[in-house]
């Protein structure tokens, strides 16, 4: 991609109401806008890294053997009612009647929909154990939206549900899912935490939370000074793997929450099926949620430096941006245009600073949008001889043209 | 992917209130279901279609240099003020007060939102042109949704908005995303016809309608026995090409729809730029649509027999389904799962019939879903030999089984 055809706007500074880093950076890397409080669009870089981060989940959850589906954001709130949760879930949920005079609801979570849509198929034990997922926009009447993509109105997420005979079952789909959880958030470059936690208003009997610890996360975490160990901050104050007092609250964003339901929706909406022995039972369900677009939030909360982004390989936007310093130099364009075509030829996606930018902006922004790894075209370009400098370390080598593509492939691989 | 393992309900019969073919194949081969009255949720298999037609859209939207963004579904009721359309457009636009006491829209287009989008990074006739699309979720407060997935409360569209200094780069991107138009729909294999049409609620000077004549159609179309041309139905009941009477009125679904807006968004939402010579000019723009989820129901609409859905190459959710006769046979399960591999590491997606039924049951179902050729597996495989079926012709060749990836890349070739 030529950023000189690219629609891809980076600000010098973010505007006041960005208060932590990861919200400045997306404003100033260009990766999102808001619309209004709580409201964001997506610009063609923050889409990209959507699109990365929905990658990684897509292979896992299908590896897991989950199928994918999508179901709807408008949902009868009648099936709320039956679920016993319209009241319980209050205000948040964002409700209206439409001109037919049907009361519906923007779906905050899809425990009532998938329940009802597996009732219409699921039959036998045959037809089980099977999890189905999505990944969809959800809403919420938010009364505090923040953090940029961290709290927000409408927010997408990836949510997957387990349907099963009995409690072993059930046991087996919650392990495989948290199995996929881990090496969902390892692959994004996340350091994270997986803790016990609350059921809450989702209900059920066991349920963990994964947490990435982060400056401005909404939940609490205790470390341990002694032992190293994270734990949910709870009402007492002592390390619970050493029981030592040195302890430090290190706040953390929650990413993703798994929980057995155990039969709360089955039976609350008639999901039942016919055992080997023809008896009608309830289904054994499990949830499984993850923030999608808070992940870019997380991902960049952990990831930066005063420069801006360092984007871990698997989520960046582009693998390789390559920088041309006198682009109104035709052997400048000429050596470049040779190196764009080789590397995007073998299948590494590169984007192209040829815009007509002094070095020090091409600089700049390079380091602030946070793409891995920077080829610069400059002077010695002519001797055909260019740089490789990497965005993390900001470790520089000079290479031949002739050698780059050989460079550049050793320089990925030790990402 | 195995069919035991998978989430592929069929049904023998339709649901009563599904009146249309394509409404009715897409209950029974298990692409969707209804939720309420005009609101669907997709299974497996009609969101791998879904996904199909999303990616011709994709790859031809990004090869005439468009890029790809994603705007919110929420949207402050105040833009459609400014822009004087909130009355105009009238109910059909879901509205609701959240808790903060904000007007909010769910966004049936997003004409106002992109021009508030590029308002906030456009501003030199540097930056232009440039032309954005998304394909997103849109919603209607429809009173009578009908037809399955062409008439609905929720929706999926592909829109793209243009920015240009001046008319003839309009009519340049006018012209390159009409172009655009005719390989998508080509490519689905769909029958199609572009006609002038009225700008309507839209505004602007110039629009083209892209209409698939159907059965079912909302729209009006002439067709002429005399020299074939077919046109939008208007007063006159003459064929406009040769004048001939010998016209019929054939219906069509329309399945996009782009417009040349002018500056009534640019002026109104106040999206000017800077001109060469330093002057403020209003962005001339326009805007393109597709009815993505609807498109669905079009191609069924045109591809179908008595027997259930024929899909074209590029959209079919699998490209290939084999059918194991005999599963309970170890030399049957053998022999397909040599096949299933080979054909799959071999790039084809694969759907593999490994379910525990009846012939009758697999050959039926394998003509409802619709996969383009199916390689059967029956009692002469114990000598080696598989039979190769074409879903749409019903040709069927005998072929050994160390020929068939041979055959099979002929086959596809052929489609």
């Amino acid at each position: 991609m030529r950023w000189s055809r690219y629609y891809l706007p980076t600000l010098k500074s973010a505007p006041q109401d960005a208060q932590i880093v990861s919200h400045k950076l997306m404003l100033r890397a260009g990766l999102v806008r808001m619309l209004v409080a709580g409201v964001y669009l997506y610009l063609p870089l923050g889409l990209r890294v959507l699109r990365r981060i929905e990658s990684i989940i897509r292979e896992e959850m299908d590896a897991s053997g989950a199928h994918e589906v999508l179901l709807s954001a408008l949902q009868p709130v009648e099936l709320w009612q039956e679920s016993g949760r319209d009241e319980l879930i209050g205000e948040v949920m964002i409700r209206f009647t439409d001109r037919r005079g049907r009361r519906l609801a923007l779906g905050p979570t899809h425990e009532e929909v998938i329940t009802y849509l597996a009732k219409q198929d699921i039959r036998s034990y045959r037809d089980l154990p099977v999890i189905l997922y999505q990944i969809q926009t959800k809403f919420r009447d938010e009364l505090r939206p923040r953090f940029g993509l961290i709290r927000c109105c409408e927010f997408i997420m990836k949510d997957a549900y387990s349907f099963d005979v009995d409690e072993e079952g059930l046991g087996r789909s919650y392990k495989g899912m948290f199995s996929a959880y881990e090496r969902i958030f390892s692959r994004m470059g996340l350091d994270f935490v997986s803790v016990q936690a609350d059921t809450g208003v989702m209900g059920g009997s066991e349920s963990a939370e994964f947490l990435v610890p982060a400056d401005c996360g909404e939940d609490e975490l205790l470390f341990c000074q002694d032992c190293g160990a994270r734990s949910p901050k709870g009402d007492s104050e002592v390390c619970p793997v050493c029981s030592s007092d040195k302890v430090k609250v290190v706040s953390a964003i929650e990413v993703g929450h798994i929980f057995k339901l155990g039969t709360k929706y089955s039976e609350a909406l008639g999901l039942y099926f016919l055992d080997k022995d023809g008896r009608s039972k309830p289904v054994i369900m499990g949830c499984y949620g993850i923030g999608v677009s808070r992940l870019i939030s997380a991902i960049i909360e952990q990831h930066n430096d005063e420069k801006g982004i360092i984007w871990p390989k698997e989520v960046a936007p582009f693998s390789l941006l390559l920088l041309t310093l006198n682009p109104a130099e035709d052997w400048a364009m000429e050596v470049s245009e040779r190196i764009y075509s080789d590397l995007s030829s073998g299948g590494l996606e590169v984007l192209w600073d040829d815009r007509d930018e002094r070095a020090g902006v091409k600089f700049n922004d390079a380091d602030l949008i946070g793409v891995p790894v920077q080829v610069i075209v400059g002077k010695k370009a002519k001797e055909g001889r260019v740089e490789i400098k990497l965005r993390r370390s900001g470790e520089v080598q000079e290479v031949s043209v002739e050698a780059l593509p050989g460079a550049i492939a050793e320089v990925m691989n030790g990402l």
